[in-house]
């Protein structure tokens, strides 16, 4: 197997002359955004290893609840371990089962069976591609084809864009096989009843790119349909209704559809500031936010803006754009936020702060309005979750405290960070 | 002075560090878009130089249509390049009129007297800060102010960005002077009547971001008439109207607004595709644009579509997008063009390829629509264009061939690269 | 803890910003110069792991040479590697062992004594520095003081550039601990008796540094005193004896000191190529060594040379720079290498190729000296090799074939590399 | 012409597909060790430009001493300068003869003519090479030939590295031109009686690699010769002779050779501290010395010891290696310099700092011999300098205040830097 790993952006780690350097028939690769486990280049993901049958390569997307408590019992049998991320508890558990089992995809079973929490796997041996999704499905995973080769990717979207047909999402709970004849082969030992199932639903809200579809259902439909409730909900009349650029702007596209209020585009978005942006000496808040967002005067000049994002998390940065607004010269500016209020933590891989820093957290709506300096404001109604899923099983634990399966007793993100 | 140049993203070049060991009351920036002058670190901007009265730093956008004239005559008094920039040609010139005159900015006005084509430009001695429009005015430039610190910028959306107020525009012509006491002295010998002003009008449809006024006149209320008048001039009954990220959005609204239409987003845009791409082994072009733009099937599908986008070149592009509805089941695909056909070169920094490259070239609009493949097809009409700078005399060389002023025998473009 | 690892010379990998953001009362570090396991980022020590009790950071300069066996029944019962270098291999060791013992140094003693092969290690817990060396004491490590601080280091020179005192030596089988009261701790348990220790000479003769004392002995008296015994055992008259640099060198001063001849110097060496040298395009061997030698004509012309080098491997280049020497007009070129014919492999860190490679394989020392164009060529004897160590018993295996342990069945070395 | 440039060494500004990318049958480099002009990419050289003919490349080793005034001459022309560097002055010069005349290298040989110092100076057009001496020939400058291929370089050692046959030097005052047919020819019109020249004394002494020979004499001869006056003109009885490495060691071997005493290596130099060596933090000079060069105890210990280097500038590294000799145990250090003492300013390309922090300054060489510590004290004569160059007429303006053309009224050296 040949590794190459780097930290940036894959254009900037990336090579041509390394990925031509690259040849096989088999690959795996990861972008990742850390939620748990430090960023670091150790930390960076595919692992690849060597255990008693050979070389594996893992990506993982998602987060384990019990990680801590695997790494302690396999710590507690001599195992040790080179980095802090949840896929290296996976592989020892692989490396593990593979002694017993006659199969890889067997083993890869057997050791997810021991995984609470959120996963989305791909583990590639020499002539193996497996994928395999926990019982809940809490994050997408899916396989495409093109010509004569088989994908398994997280989003829809990344088949498109290479030319890949679709083929099916793999379950929650499955593993599927992909051998070298070209065949599926499927695994549902692990699945539970779909009505257990626990889709995040903030896949649809914000995760996933638009143009994706997670477990059959349009993302950005389910956005559009968030607008409409919002519309049908909490509606108010206005001149125009704009959404906070990128995410913000379906929902406010279904606003506008379902009230009959002209759509605008009230922002301009700065598209070249990105992870390297350099802070400004004294670095407010508020001068990082206007270098990547800018308001449209004429736009908005004069007129009753109904401005939609997907969430609000501390509510500074939505305090500093409704004041943009109205500096720009807003007459009103209403707030509706495409999902409910954020009141709890996720264990399952979204990176929310601690309940204190959360401004829902302890404040009614009306004090979340005044903070941010809105003529209004609305949220999603919890009861809309299910729909934006048309019905599929969904995780809304960071709305409701109610999760798809008993969280930890403590907060065990960062478990393993200094 | 200290110098700082690099290739790459302005995040890629200059580190923290770097920043902070910049310390001065004035400086000079520069991003360059190369249309002539290969892009090398030869050629990177300000041009930093020592002349008989001290240093000078020198950013210019635009392009001189007699800089190889200009540079001939140099050589022949022995002059000697080291970039194939203008700038260096106006930075000689400025060099030997300050052996007539008193100050570095008369220098400056009886330099650029010299200069035909397209210039904004910024030159920085050590004790000044000094801004020169050429008379026409084909690029943008402008004052801005925070606190006692004085900006000259080509975009006003640079002064947003860090929180300054606009002060005004620089006019055509003139030749502005921020000195030690923060007085803006103005020399307006260069001025020419206003009524031959030739403001770029691709500025409006195209290179300016969205948030800028370009001479007063807002660049998106340009865009949005653009789109209304596509919907007055050549209208067509559909289900939605849509852009091509980013740059048609705007006036895609403005169809929208119209028309009566309903506005919608068909496209998911990938915001890590940069500069850095790094092409596919059978890189057609067509895999590059799937990578950059994704279609949003459950936005189109069935549906009639209003395609808009600020201009088709060489059509492929547009072909591949029309084609890419059409597979995700639009139902009929209309381009509207919020341009008129390029059909001539441009002189003046609009990096335009040969007529023969062209697809209006020699072709009636049918013939384009059948080569992209829409159902059909409208651009603004020539006639609109001066209603786009709300009557602000402008320059539309590249479609109609008449310029402000007489072009050059032959394409002087790229006169010194190999 | 804080790790910084990376490829390239030490001043690449560290800048001073890097160095300053690593505080603490403790540290290990590592340069690698591969053997076993290959040149990649994965393979960079120091290794930093987690245990069951916590972090663990550790060097290792050395070969097992039953790391595969030890891989291979680790891999049973169900571990993962990540790298392909021994010290992953003593990591698991450790760890396991620690479950079994109250201290980390204990877990140390009882994990080395399972290693067979070469190995003086550093082990960092997070308060305490451990050094261990193998029985047989094949490489060097020794302790130094400076101020309140203990360092543990495989070379004494290491300890004179930083203005550290010598303390002494590390034994051979004793794993040494310096723990957070400053004292040192030494326990003997897997030591052997001192007749069957097995020092590598080809430390005195090539690998240490000049400077350094290896076990007592001083690196340049042995090398001086190996010039000696070359002037003792296969004298020849001569004008100059010469050594090749930089090995060489010392080798020829005791030559002539002994034999009276007068010491010079032939050769010029490029200090500015390194390890990142471009190969010209036919990039003949010959091209590069005289990119990295010259020869000192006037020091040469006309006289009966006597050259000195520390071993012949292939002798290609040792053919080279006899030619080299001729054609700057040497009389007579006459070699003597201060140690004798390498004719087996090495199992415990000298990178010797397979023998059908060294030129000294089947054949004699006359049948030697016409390929490499010597008028005369005279080896160290194997009887004096016990002479360089001052007595101290030594490896020769690689002159002998008999090593201080039973070698592997076949050769290991690169086991894990593709 | 193809142009890269950039700062480090060679083998870091240049990887093998930037050489493969360089195709062509001319070319043209330059390392710089920058004398005059601050070290900044822009002043990197090789020079390239556009001038009236096309274009050029200019390298230059040396100083003008009338650099300032003839930049000041060429800025009252309307000139403009991108660089501190005199190459610059020298371009401008050439491109302005260049209009008067027929040839390129009638145009360098008029335009030097004007150029008052050291140059050794290349001059590339796209179709000849052409070299040119100053006329006092202060630095070396000659000519080989490999295959079909000329080669002008600097030093001899040059073109033994690439197995390029010496075919003359340059003389001083000679323009030399290769042409396309591969014919040398000479222009001899800025040349003057050889009784006036002044090759540079410390080319001999320290600059010049010891396997070249500059204008014929061999430098290695000039050193052992140095070593062998110090050994005549002021000996001492000693156990040992040593050189400070690198460069002591040839004066040295003269010494050893000369006296009978025995020549011997006290030192051990770090091969991989460079410039970039990183200082520690409390970084005394002592600590940068100590890890660069480290005494080997068991060659010095007792002994009386004579070392030799070549130059003592401020006095404070000298010291500190006395001293770190006798703290190794030497018995007795008396220090040999193989060149007289720095007194005066060089103007012509040697680095030497102002007279104040000379330390032969106002002392006598009792009173240096005390701040050093050493045991006694010599210097080379200046009787013995053009001893050094058999004969041939040399500056040896540092050590006596006489040049062979006037110095400037003031120090010009760093004049155009901040």
């Amino acid at each position: 197997m040949i590794t190459h790993k780097d930290m940036g952006l894959v254009s900037e780690g990336f090579t041509e002359g390394q990925l031509k350097s690259m040849k096989g028939d088999i690959g795996v690769g990861h972008v990742r955004y850390s939620t748990a486990g430090a960023s670091t280049r150790e930390n960076a993901q595919p692992l690849v290893l060597n255990y008693v049958k050979g070389t594996l390569a893992l990506s993982h997307n998602g987060n384990l609840i019990n990680a801590g408590e695997l790494r302690h019992d396999l710590e507690y049998t001599g195992a040790i371990f080179q980095t802090t991320i949840d896929s290296e508890v996976i592989a020892y558990h692989i490396a593990r089962e593979r002694l017993k089992v006659g199969t890889v995809e067997e083993a890869v079973q057997r050791a997810t069976r021991r995984m609470k929490g959120a996963y989305s796997l791909v583990v590639m041996s020499p002539r193996k591609l497996i994928g395999a999704r926990d019982p809940y499905g809490f994050r997408p995973l899916c396989i495409g084809k093109r010509d004569h080769s088989y994908i398994i990717t997280s989003e829809t979207c990344a088949l498109d864009t290479i030319g890949a047909e679709f083929v099916r999402d793999v379950l929650p709970g499955e593993v599927v096989t992909i051998n070298g004849d070209g065949e599926i082969l499927s695994d549902m030992t692990n699945a539970i009843s779909a009505d257990r199932h626990g889709r995040c639903v903030f896949e649809y809200i914000y995760f996933s790119r638009m143009d994706s579809r997670f477990d059959g259902v349009s993302v950005y439909d389910s956005r559009i349909m968030a607008g409409r409730f919002l519309a049908r909900d909490s509606h108010v009349d206005a001149d125009l209704v704009v959404g906070v650029p990128e995410s913000g702007n379906a929902a406010a596209l279904g606003y506008s559809m379902e009230s009959g209020l002209p759509y605008g585009v009230a922002f301009m978005k700065n598209s070249y500031v990105g992870r390297t942006f350099i802070k400004p000496k004294q670095s407010s808040r508020e001068q990082s936010v206007r270098v990547k967002l800018n308001v449209i005067r004429e736009a908005v000049q004069g007129k009753r803006i109904i401005m939609i994002d997907d969430s609000i998390v501390r509510g500074t940065t939505c305090n500093l754009i409704v004041n943009m607004l109205k500096e720009a010269g807003a007459a009103e500016v209403h707030v509706r936020i495409s999902s409910p209020p954020f009141l709890w933590p996720c264990y399952f891989g979204t990176d929310i702060p601690v309940r204190e820093q959360l401004i829902a957290y302890n404040r009614t709506v009306e004090e979340i309005r005044q903070l941010i300096g809105a003529d209004s404001l609305g949220y999603l109604q919890v009861n809309r979750l299910e729909e934006l899923s048309r019905g599929l099983p969904i995780c809304k634990g960071c709305f409701t405290g109610h999760y798809p399966l008993d969280p930890p007793k403590e907060d065990i993100r960062g478990d393993y960070e200094r």
